[in-house]
Order: structure tokens, then C-alpha cells, then sequence
């Protein structure tokens, strides 16, 4: 018999949930597996030993349908990103100490790019003592943007709201006979996919949105200007999708930085917006797609939570199976009839890199998304959940606060 | 026989498709009506004799469950305010012009303020001339500002969008163990309406939102401030909804300026984030919810969608019964079991007024809400429709661009 620990770190998705409980329920299903540790924020859960007892607190299948189905994270979250064991062994040591203490044989993390690093650098520390202790990570990030895997859990519904409400946009805008331009700043700092999920659009007969700007394309004031313009001379309402990571390529970037170090990039939707005012003089509105983007759960995508639940339940099965610093991915088979299966990368492949948008999923000109990209987006977008609701709004599921402190 | 024109007006919500299939659906009942046109781009339209026949665009149950489910105005908009005759009786001989014409004997405007203007002035107009056209007014609106009626059709999605979003946002600013401080402003120039429906979440266990401000509380930065650090105390994600029309008492504006060196037009809420961050210097973060709260019919309330397109068809009713000059209202009898009645009252009593927030419906302390503003909120956001999906979002009805340029 042994414990089992799982923790969630990095930004909220809409999935993470749902790959915390196909842990759960898989490890419930294993006669080799007693006590399942929630480790509270991220890794520090686990450094500092503060571990909490699921089974006790996800007691019936209204309680895992409800967090399938609630956004962000119920066990908190962290930014912490383990140090070298060169420059400093002490979290390593205290992690190990919780670790036996607790006698958890195999952990689970669910996150981003950094939590993967942490698989890796944990793994073979583990390794180096012969410490039986498996590591297993499940990924997860609206970004889209870890190697190896076809798509990221947490992205389709991340990338089925901004389609949702991008199309929203497009009947709020086109009722004046006044000429307008809207930009929509949308999440990614280096990399488009969740901007350049929004030309989905394309596909259901909008000509929305008519210019898509990303990162991975040449971007100028002037190419923006010519182009607005031209789409001006077609369209009474232009929509402009834009990723919020966009450079300037005068040098002049939105530079407020938060708390954990990271800039906040907001501000190219605006920046544009008072370009499009200036030179044009038409009216012109920015719109920030904002934390919503990635944790409105109530539109989600039955595929992305399906697939999150069932790459936490299959990072089970591979530590069960005796394998550790691993990473869980999806490989997709085919597009339409859309088949993906599930498979593992070393951590060290995925962590600390990124995936950019491939050359033929932009258009030549670099001002919009091809065919061939909306063809890999549309299957991650399908699909609903029947959303569980109280008294006119979406239930969640909550762990009472004094667990969590 | 005669015909009949309806026409949208004003900005958009999610329920004025649902009152236009309300006008269209009981006209179609009605052996005395033979052609229904929309006319496009609200009174304009009219003035312009541009006029599309509804009965050959709206032909299937499925196209009207569709029109009901779809957000915005499909026959256009405007914000065109009817002179008065004494300074300008152009546009009411041509309009007069187009109704005689095309032989119409009813003319329903679904619209705010300045559309209960037009028909206040419409009808008056008429009386004088004793021509038998009669005009009735349909409201609509997010902000929920018009006098005598209960409550105003769109109102209620609104406020479930920004209910449902709110929640989300408090699962997501929840995941760090830092202290933070998220500020949402919500749309409502003068009235608090749509802000303080936020505080519904109070009735379904949420602590948040833990301030609400309106425009029509008194309000200082001074006091701001000290609320937040009072409330820092006591949570660690402390969440802030403020109305966009809050103005600041010492006459500064909106005036952050970003990195681009530009100013921010939209505000409140960025400057409020400026004066956390500046005073506290904690996690502080700002989100508009901008036109999504108006146009996010995948979320809407069945009750507001259901109400709007009765209140639609009731006001044909009225004026094949021979009333003109009236607007359709909403009387509430009673919170639990909601109960409500349609009635009607005259144009000249709901144009150019506005409602404000009743003084009980805002804590003394003026920076939250009260339990009898949450027993009048939660009826309207209550029930979801079957949204119609096409390729993983919701799809939406739409009248060809051509016939409306």
C-alpha cells in the first residue's frame, strides 16, 4: 500500500479540475493506492507539508461533477520554480522528507511550463538517491504552447470562449451603419494559438475576424494601418483579433509588472485602439478578453474536459506501471473523425521550452490564419458540459477556506 | 388589413431579437395584419423607407428560435434622437410618408430612453394629424433605468452574465496565497443597476463581491481605500465591483496613462487598480467586462428572454385594441414565487427620465448591497435556454448583409 499526492500550480484553466479528478478517480479504482494527498498551492503544499485528504472532502458523484466543471484551481496554486539543487538543496530535502513522511509513492502535478521542470529536476534528484518515489506530469495551460503534445488540456475551452465570444462581438458591433473597428486583445505572450483559435469563426460562415495578428508574424504600425483600411473598404464593422504578447516594432511596449516579476502585457489592444482614433478617426473600441478567457468555465468544451480528466486518470496508470519523470500527452491520430490518444514524453523534452504557431497555419501576408489551422482547432472546441446550476448561476465546487490556510 | 413595422433601437442587449419574435409571432396570430416589416436601422428606416419584409427571412421554428436565442439587434440600430417638430418637422412628414405608403397601422419600437421619446413624440404627432397609426413602445435595456416598469427586458441576462462571470472570477483570483485585490467595473453611466446585481453571489455563499460601488452612493478615494484595507484584512483575494460612471469627487477622471504614453479613456476601474497598487502595492488587478455583459446571450436568462418576447407580443395586442403612445411595462407582484403582469403606461411618463437605485437597496455604509436588493435581482436571472450549437458555438440568426445597406 502506498499514499498517492497531487498538486495544481500555474495560471487558472477551466480543465485543471478536470485533471485532478481523473487522478482521483483513478487512483480510487487502485487497491495499491490508501490515503490521496491534495497538496495545498503547488509544490509549496508539499514542502511545507500542508497536504490535505481528498477522499474526506470529494465524498459523491455530485461533488466530481461539480469540480469537473469549476474553473481554476481548488487547491490553490503557485509560481514557485525550483532552484538548481546546485544553488539550493533545501526545498529538494524538505520535498523528500514530506514525501516519506507521508509515505506517498507516486506525484502528480498538474501545470505549466515550470511545473514540468519541476517533474524533471525532481525525477532525478529521486533517481540519484534511489528513492522510489514516482513523478508524473500533467499538463496544462490555455497558451497551448508545451512541445511534443498536440494541444494543451485547459486550451479548447479557453479557445471555445473567445470563438463564442468573438461571434458575440461581431452582432454587438455590426448594428450601427457607422463605419467601426474592434480589437480584441487576446491572451498568449509568445506564442498566438488562443488568438489564432478565434478565425474558428471562418469556418461557421463569418467573415470575422478579418485581420488576426500573432507574435510568430512580422507586425508593423504601418502594415496595420494599410490593413485596417483595406478591410474598412469591405466591411462596414472590422474585427481584429490580436494577441496580447504583439511587439511594437518601434521598441514601445506595455511594461507594468506584477507581483511575481511577470509584465503584464495588456495595453497593444488599447495602443491600437488609439492609432486606429488618430489616424482614421472612425469609431474604434479595444476589448480585453481578460481572466475570462481562461476560467469561463460555463461555456467549457466537453472535448477539453473530457481529455483533462482522462490524461490525469492515464498519469496514474504510468506511475502504477513504474514510470517517473514523465510527462502525459496527447497525440492526435486524425483530424475529422477527430481521434486523439494519449501517450508520454520525457519531462525533460517539454520543460522550459515553447511551441510556437506553425508557418502554414498564417496566412502569407501574416495577417490572418489559415485553413489548415482551423481544421486542427474546430475538434477541441466541441462539445458541452450540462452545467450543474444554483439559483440562475453556475455551481462550484470549493474547499472551505480554513483547509486551504 | 393593414401592415405593421417594427424596428430595434439603442445599444445592444441579449433580449431585443427575443421581443422582435414576440411583435412578429402575435402579428402572424393576427387575421388583421397582413405584411410585418423590420425596418432597418431602428426609426431610420422609416425615415428612408428602408423596410424588409420579416415574413419572407423568418420562415421556420427553427429560424425562430434562432432570432430569439441571438444577441444584438438583427434589423441594425441607431442612436438617432427625433428633433423636436418645432425646430424640425422633416423627419415626421417623411416617416408619416413611409407609413402611408406601405400602409401600415402599427408601428412598435423596441428601445430606451430616447426610443419612448420618439414614441411619445410619434404618438402626439399623429393624434394631432388624426392619423390612425398607433405606436407602441417596447423597452429594452441593460441598464434598467426606466421608470414605472418593474425591471427592463435585457436587464436580467445582463445581470446573470455578470453574476455567473463575477463567480468565475472569484474561483480564479482565488489560487495564490498572496493577498490580492480585483476590481471589476461593470457598465451603468448613472444607476447602479447592473453593478449591484453582482452582489447576488451574496445569496449563494460567495463573500464576494466584498465592496460594491454605484453612482448612487457617495464615494471618495479616502473611503475606498480605507474599505479595501479593511476588507484586506479579512480576505486574502478581495474582490471590488464599481460601476464605470462612479466619479471620482476630487474631479480626476480615468487618467492613468499607459506605457504608450497614452491615456486610458475607459477608467474607473484602471484607476482604482492605480491607487491599490500605488497605496497598497499588493496584487491589484482591473477587468472591464465591457460589451460582453450586453452581448453574451450563450449565457442568457431564460426568464428575461421569455419576459421579452412576451412583453413583445402583448404590445400588439395593445395596439390592435386600439391604444397608441403606451410602452410596455413589467409589474412585479410578487419576489417568491415570482410573479409578474404586464401592463402598459404612457410614452410621455418613461421618456427622458431615468431610475435610479432605491436607497434601500444599498448598505448604509453605501459600499454594498442589500438583501432586498438581492430578493428583486435573483428572480430575473433565473432558467437557461437550449442554446443551438453549430460546430461547438452557439449559432446565431442573421439577416443577409445586402438587404440591410
Amino acid at each position: 500500500m502506498m499514499n498517492i499526492a497531487v498538486a495544481q500550480s500555474g495560471g487558472p484553466t477551466c480543465a485543471i479540475n478536470a485533471s485532478l479528478l481523473g487522478v482521483f478517480q483513478e487512483a480510487l479504482k487502485e487497491p495499491s493506492i490508501d490515503a490521496i494527498f491534495g497538496s495545498v498551492n503547488g509544490i509549496e503544499g508539499i514542502i511545507n507539508d500542508h497536504l490535505i485528504d481528498l477522499k474526506t472532502l470529494i465524498t459523491t458523484n455530485n461533488d466530481m461533477e461539480l469540480l469537473r466543471q469549476t474553473p481554476s484551481t481548488v487547491l490553490g496554486s503557485c509560481r514557485f520554480k525550483l532552484p538548481d539543487r546546485e544553488d539550493d538543496e533545501t526545498p529538494y530535502k524538505q520535498i523528500v522528507e514530506t514525501l516519506r513522511q507521508r509515505q506517498i509513492g507516486a506525484f502528480f502535478y498538474i501545470g505549466g511550463n515550470d511545473s514540468m521542470d519541476t517533474v524533471n529536476k525532481l525525477s532525478e534528484y529521486f533517481r540519484e538517491l534511489s528513492l522510489d518515489i514516482k513523478i508524473i506530469g500533467i499538463p496544462k495551460t490555455i497558451d497551448n504552447d508545451l512541445r511534443i503534445t498536440d494541444h494543451t488540456p485547459g486550451f479548447g475551452s479557453a479557445a471555445k470562449y473567445v470563438a463564442a465570444t468573438m461571434r458575440e462581438i461581431v452582432r454587438d458591433s455590426s448594428v450601427y451603419s457607422l463605419p467601426s473597428v474592434t480589437i480584441v486583445e487576446i491572451m498568449g505572450r509568445h506564442a498566438g494559438w488562443l488568438t489564432a483559435s478565434s478565425a474558428v469563426l471562418h469556418a461557421l460562415g463569418e467573415s470575422a475576424p478579418h485581420l488576426v495578428y500573432v507574435p510568430e508574424a512580422k507586425f508593423s504600425l504601418d502594415l496595420f494601418m494599410k490593413d485596417v483600411r483595406q478591410e474598412m473598404a469591405k466591411n462596414k464593422a472590422v474585427i481584429v483579433a490580436v494577441s496580447e504578447g504583439m511587439e511594437v516594432p518601434d521598441g514601445v511596449q506595455s511594461g507594468v509588472v506584477d507581483n511575481f516579476g511577470h509584465k503584464y502585457l495588456s495595453g497593444i489592444g488599447k495602443y491600437l485602439e488609439e492609432c486606429v482614433r488618430r489616424e482614421i478617426g472612425c469609431k474604434v473600441r479595444s476589448i480585453e478578453l481578460n481572466v475570462m478567457q481562461r476560467c469561463s468555465s460555463h461555456i467549457c468544451s466537453k472535448t477539453d474536459i473530457d481529455e483533462s480528466e482522462a490524461i490525469g486518470a492515464a498519469g496514474v496508470k504510468l506511475a502504477l506501471s513504474g514510470e517517473t519523470g514523465k510527462v502525459m500527452i496527447f497525440r492526435r491520430i486524425n483530424d475529422m473523425p477527430y481521434t486523439v490518444v494519449i501517450d508520454s514524453a520525457n519531462a525533460s523534452e517539454i520543460a522550459n521550452n515553447e511551441k510556437f504557431l506553425p508557418k502554414n497555419f498564417i496566412v502569407p501576408s501574416g495577417n490572418n490564419i489559415s485553413d489548415a489551422a482551423i481544421k486542427y482547432f474546430l475538434p477541441l472546441i466541441q462539445g458541452e458540459l450540462n452545467i450543474i446550476m444554483e439559483n440562475g448561476l453556475p455551481k462550484h465546487f470549493t474547499i472551505q477556506e480554513s483547509l486551504l490556510r
